[in-house]
């Protein structure tokens, strides 16, 4: 099986970025709504295969996306509203994040039957 | 600043393993004893770099572990109490996982005054 919060990745080798990230207490409204936008447009986004989010109680989260390139990266990296909302990010919600590019070497799931 | 949930890494190259997991709504407390004592090891485990692990109230979660080399996750994945603790993941804890196992190529943080 596989949960909704799962992503329905490739073989391997594909691209992830993992960005990890602790909220400030400022304006959860606002966030939300980026938040919102920003996932819809990321799966818009050529190249996109899958995005697993968690935050916690503390505001402390990690989201991981998966792109099938380091092209379909910089594409989104250059996105108009992406860039807008990296600075809203920077300025008001992110008290601190840390991001990381990684090329995915091998993947497998569980349990199995 | 960093905060007590971000891990301390090097400059890349380094590697990540990937954990996003679905816990059943079964043995909360053995559970947690568990994953205590996994960090625990994990943490004292050769090639060890840093992890950042967080779950949601729904159970999702995400746990990155981050390591000097290959050889080193192979390590951590040889220990006896890794192993005895996977069977009992599978067993009970997960309804599902995904692991992913990549060569982080770029990395930053934020925000920067």
């Amino acid at each position: 099986m596989s949960g909704s919060g799962f992503a329905a990745t490739p073989r391997p080798p594909y691209w992830v970025v993992v960005f990890t990230s602790q909220r400030t207490p400022d304006d959860d409204a606002g966030y939300a709504a980026a938040a919102a936008r920003m996932v819809e447009l990321t799966r818009q986004s050529p190249g996109f295969l899958g995005i697993e989010s968690v935050r916690g109680a503390d505001g402390l989260g990690i989201t991981v996306c998966y792109w099938d390139s380091e092209e379909a990266i910089a594409g989104w990296r250059a996105h108009v509203e992406h860039a807008e909302a990296r600075a809203q990010g920077k300025a008001r919600w992110y008290a601190h994040y840390e991001l990381r590019v990684a090329k995915v070497e091998r993947a497998y799931g569980g349990p199995h039957a």
